[in-house]
């Protein structure tokens, strides 16, 4: 592994090479890190019963493994959906439950974390919250692995001294995730870092996982960018799926729909990695 | 005023122009956004009674109008010194009481809202946070002004936004303050954005200030960019004082000291305003 | 002055300090950086005799001291507007008669230099070409000051030592100009980065101007960007006028109409420096 | 493919669909976009005959289809090396004789033109020229290929337009590179914009290839990024490569060593590909 420079102390849980091992971070049965490529997928946003059930049915069928959906959700605007909270969760917990799928939900606030933790296997900190230290400190001390999505401004050196943060209090279950710097170009939502992403990999001995949908914000570029990270090394992906993506309430613009996906995780068998 | 393009509901609160209005804000009996620039100065950290004690006379005789100090600092290294807390804010308290001066201090979490706001008359939300939006609807429910820094990969519509869910929770008393969007000269911390902050305050009824000391990261810059920032409109500034830069906590790369403060002060009196 | 850290040979020229004093500019009769500010101003591209002559005889009226107007125009598309070459340059001379202002307009290619030096007072090196070395060397052989604007991606140090390939062919009439880095805000064209224009003065003995048109495409901003820059310590300001914005053939959201160049002049004089 | 939003006249070759095929480039009797992906490689900087040649000798034994190797070098300074010019050519045809790999390198400025056209098989517009239109409208009646990197500041369409230039001049032999784009991060020199790539083949019929070695300034990089642009559908790659990286005149941080290269290209094998 390549040496990072720190100014200050160093980050020894990151740097200290976990023993010489990789971290290989447990969501329910499913291991990240621990070689084969793991592909999480679903809904931006949890909208209905029905909705996150028929989706989590056919990611499942074309091979995911662990279930997104969004409960509690961050957005720009105070007057845009914000997500349907507790009634989501229930959603999230019986649809698990039916298709022994984990899931992962964000959890935006100290206030929300037992509540999230109860119902999802997995606890995801939004590129918003990178830097929300009393959210990392928090989490520190949870019994749950934590998702943690680097900032669309923040260097490599941030976005894992802001992991330093979880590690430090005691939780060593975290699993990095590019989602997209900020762009000037108006035809991308974000640029896919990859290069930072493998560069993070080799800096830590956490998982790292690329998230196609939100790096690119076109459905279009999800495939190239899929294969792309598992190529640069990625230990999995994360993908927006809807039933009918331009009725999704939130980032329809970036989702697949079930044959979409479906043909996607085709196509990735033949990437060869590392 | 000009218009900004909202893609979905619009930003009532901010755009209804206050009933044609700016709005005023105060703290304590300080005005920002009445007219006359506040000049808004401190140390980044709150390091022990005598460091602020001095600090706060030495700003307040050269003309500044309210003293700023960090009792919680949110740091990119857990290992980095991470403020003094309730003793810093003790000390804030009774500074507040010799000199008269009006403080403000950041919040990093809903769990410290209470107590900060029991010893402070300003809430800093810092950069990192500005779309922490459980802080922010918090915060829309206390009794207190709030200043909200911009995020640096934050557009201007993002930060108005932001600065929207405070409205929407009921709290009208915020400041918008322009520090600088992420910069890839290695000569210079931040860019900072006085368009963006200019636009802001068109866009807006809100008073705008700017921040020359994150915004640039260098103290020799700092006097050209205050001077710039108010020749732009701004409605104030906060800048970084140490009694002696060089043995600060933190930031003393971007801090002045009492001289040069003064010297500062001095000069701005010759900056004409719109 | 600061200093500047440059990897391998010092740039000499540039931080000798020219014997310790800062280089003034002779543009025509007219003096760049010898402590009075000067606004250039005119239209983007040069349309017609009509256009060209009655916005010379309007900006001057309104105090700017030299004219600007486009004969070879560098678009992004091969299909746009490309300028009316030598036609544009003959309008030039005869309006520069006219009116005694001396004249500036961009060279785009080391074919063009002598045919454009024989019509124009000084010639600018757009931001795309800033680091076109061989215009750049090319131009250190000419008895005509050069107007180098930065590019939108380059750092300050890139900035001067593009400078420098001037200064070290034998020419040291450079003028620098600020005219935005790339801004990833869709309500903005660039962002202007007054801090780094300041940085480029402090670093070297040229003159520094500031293009609020370019650097923010807002017609609305340009007021407050152009007393910001004067504030920053900009030697003078290169400003977009066109008889009728709407319907010019390039910029039209930039440019100023006369009447408002004429109140931005006015509100200038109240703009302290240093 | 999909569509590009231009504003006024469409940019009718790149969007012509080439009458429905992609084009296929040929450097020599080596063909770009024909499917298979073709490896450019050598050093930053031709040195010497010995240093060319060895490294010739070695990436054509590892795989490479085409040598490069600059004689004119854009360099940042007036005080760095700045290549070894017309003796660079010569040494480029010689060992282009010897091993049967044709060459491509670097062209500055219209004025160089027909010396590298009657030395090379393709010629290179670097980042820096990318809008240096004058120098793309000449290369429009050249009948030899052009490789034009991206600017590290150039959205998509700036770059399609800039080859919309060359290809309206009559030449349609055109290979895009992407190069990375400008980065805020010190830990990489560029960001590999992959996405960018992607959308610029999706968009034009043109081969695109990606430059790993500026696209991250660092050796430890290239492999995984390698991988990645072709598992994101390049048509090819362009790689630094040096018999002694710590004694290259220029770029030793991003050039690989021989035995590192083939190791390389050993990997690449397994890379499934759309």
């Amino acid at each position: 592994m390549a040496t990072l420079t720190v100014d200050k102390a160093p980050p020894a849980l990151l740097s200290s090479l976990n023993g010489g091992e990789r971290t290989v971070v447990r969501v329910g049965s499913v291991e990240i890190g621990a070689g084969d490529p793991v592909v999480i997928a679903g809904p931006c946003s949890v909208e209905s019963y029905e909705q996150l059930s028929a989706t989590a049915e056919a990611v499942k069928a074309a091979g995911a493994r662990i279930l997104r959906g969004g409960a509690y959700k961050p957005r720009t605007s105070p007057y845009d959906f914000q997500g349907l909270g507790l009634e989501a969760l229930e959603i999230l917990s019986q649809v698990r439950e039916e298709t022994g799928l984990p899931v992962v939900s964000e959890v935006l606030s100290t206030d929300d974390i037992e509540l999230v933790a109860e119902h999802v296997d997995m606890l995801q900190v939004g590129a918003r919250n990178m830097q929300n230290f009393a959210l990392l400190r928090r989490l520190g001390q949870v019994r749950k692995p934590v998702l943690l999505k680097r900032n669309p401004a923040a260097t490599v050196k941030e976005w894992l001294l802001a992991a330093e943060y979880v590690l430090a209090g005691g939780n060593g279950q975290v699993v990095l995730c590019e989602r997209g710097i900020r762009s000037y170009d108006p035809e991308l939502r974000n640029t896919l870092d990859l290069a930072g992403m493998a560069l993070a990999r080799q800096l830590s001995h956490l998982p790292v996982i690329a998230d196609p949908s939100h790096g690119t914000g076109r459905r279009d570029l999800i495939p190239a960018m899929s294969r792309a990270a598992l190529a640069a090394g990625a230990d999995g992906l994360i993908i927006e799926v809807h039933p009918d993506p331009a009725k999704a309430l939130s980032d329809g613009m970036q989702s697949l729909n079930f044959p979409a996906f479906s043909r996607l995780m085709e196509t990735m068998q033949t990437v060869g990695r590392r």
